[in-house]
């Protein structure tokens, strides 16, 4: 008798918000294990800002591609253990991570590239990290705050930096990051729970609640000498704000834009400040720069162990929640890495 | 007696279309010639679409300063004769820019930075050009469309460019100088006569009328296979379409956006696309790549003086023809360098 398992389809494309009627939980025949292939229990899938661009008949040119309706959601990364294998290298029992997320059992090709690399199967060095730190501060949310910072943003030490979604899975790297990295860190976020952590737990130089007020006003208080890179994660009244209060030469490294992915979007219109100051709007993949990994791994991997670095999380629990989990996170209400804890898988 | 001269003035600031309202011919004493300082009768004048961004109380932050009312227009690009010096290094005779245009006499501090240095007193070589070249392909112009594709592009050399406004000032020289190196070059314009003239004689690849048609299909037609870098002089709808053509790591260049200057501008809608396809968008000013000036002024006279680049004019006669200039350029009723030949000086 064939393994059976589950995993959340998208039943109908969301107009505006996201909601739990555009998913069903399925059970589905789990297919046999071919040639060059593992069987991955999974334990830890990932729930990201960028999965709703997916939620439509076709995401954005040359993003990664949109689910189909009534089909497992491949491409979300994901943390399990190997419980078959046919391919060489990957052995019963260890820790991988791929990218056929949002289901308890994957049969994972091991030589498939799945989100530009990042996704493709990999063993992973549990004696020096949780497991789901691998989603998180070690993976591609890692990945894109090094990248963001280091590379797209040309953050060099010694300047002031904004970070958007400070308290988010890449934001709350990003402004631990900065800091790291001898620089003066302006945060934002949604709340003054999160502002607070910000500001006690993480001790960012300045903090402000985007919704307290308008955000040029927190940004002009919080960095009244203007900023150097803005790490952007939100798009819309935050990207104009900085090209506001960008200095000469300065730079916007653009990760994500989760204020517009409900909503038509609407281009900055204050952008002929980049003519005005000179300054660089990049956007990016965290996955564009996997040839990073290496030296970010190591450098954040150390962080963590001693203690510099930390990863904070939203976990929630079971399958069947990371629908939940989306709707949470695109709300604002999730804090860290948002992350479901497969433990139900049968 | 003291001498008398004339200069053009902003008596009121446009709100929309600028007008020949707005401006008045003044005459003025010419102020006595203080020490470290020259008298320059003007010959030639230039016309630029950034000056329309300061016919405003405040000009956009970090551009250059708004002209007050009823004053001289200080930092307009202008040659002239020196007619009496009292500064080391400057002779009576000697062809000189500086940035006192708009007027027929100047009293120039040799000394005085001016337009972030570009516009600072200088001799020039008229044995190897002519003198209004200087406004165009062997200065600010050909310093913008240069430093535009070689250092904020990073054009390579084999790619597709796209260049908007191609029959303008800057976009005639970024076009053939894209093509002197290496590249595949789609021109835009707006009319058919400028379209016609960037297929004949500069020999663009593929050129199209951007009112004949919405610019992305315009674009989408010229070039079929995307396009890796663009340089912009419009915004606007010309930049959304770029957006949506780029190859992944493609880059904009923006030196300005001549769509906007009287109107509300509206940002582009597609910017997300930066993300999706690892753009990068840069604004820039030519005068903040003075570095390359000499590099330019050596490789771009070189190619006027063995026929490879053409420097196209519209010239207007006399001095109060210059608001006239300003508004037939901003129309798109003028075909590369707009420029205002003093020849009325008393």
């Amino acid at each position: 008798m064939s393994l059976m398992g589950r995993q959340v389809q998208v039943v109908s494309y969301p107009v505006g918000q996201v909601g739990p009627e555009h998913f069903e939980v399925v059970d589905v025949p789990v297919d046999p294990v071919g040639p060059g292939q593992v069987l991955v229990r999974n334990t830890w899938s990932s729930v990201d800002p960028g999965l709703r661009l997916r939620l439509r008949e076709a995401a954005p040119e040359g993003y990664f591609v949109a689910f189909p309706l009534h089909s497992a959601m491949d491409g979300i990364m994901t943390i399990g253990v190997v419980v078959e294998s046919r391919a060489d290298g990957f052995e019963v029992g260890d820790t991988v991570w791929h990218a056929l997320g949002w289901r308890d059992y994957a049969v994972v090709d091991a030589s498939a590239v799945q989100l530009g690399g990042l996704g493709t199967l990999r063993t992973l060095d549990t004696s020096i990290a949780e497991p789901q730190w691998y989603l998180g501060a070690l993976g591609g949310m890692g990945l894109t705050a090094y990248a963001g910072l280091s590379v797209v943003g040309a953050l060099k030490g010694g300047e002031t930096v904004w970070v958007s979604a400070a308290a988010g899975a890449v934001g709350s790297l990003a402004v631990q990051i900065a800091r790291l990295h001898g620089n003066r860190v302006v945060a934002s976020a949604g709340s003054d729970e999160k502002v607070n952590w910000l500001l006690d737990d993480v001790q960012v130089d300045a903090a402000f609640n985007y919704r307290a007020a308008p955000v040029r006003d927190g940004l002009a208080e919080a960095a009244p000498d203007g900023i150097d890179v803005y790490f952007d994660c939100v798009g819309g009244d935050h990207l104009e704000a900085a090209l506001d209060a960008m200095r000469r030469d300065g730079r916007v490294a653009i990760c994500g834009s989760i204020s517009e992915y409900e909503s038509e979007p609407a281009g900055p219109r204050n952008l002929f400040l980049a003519v005005a100051k000179d300054l660089t709007i990049r956007g990016f993949r965290g996955s564009s720069n996997l040839d990073l990994l290496h030296t970010m791994q190591a450098e954040l991997g150390s962080a963590l162990a001693d203690g510099r670095l930390q990863q904070r999380e939203t976990v929630f629990d079971g399958l069947a929640s990371a629908p939940q989990a989306l709707i949470e996170m695109i709300a604002g209400r999730t804090t860290g890495k948002t992350l479901v804890h497969i433990t139900d898988a049968r």
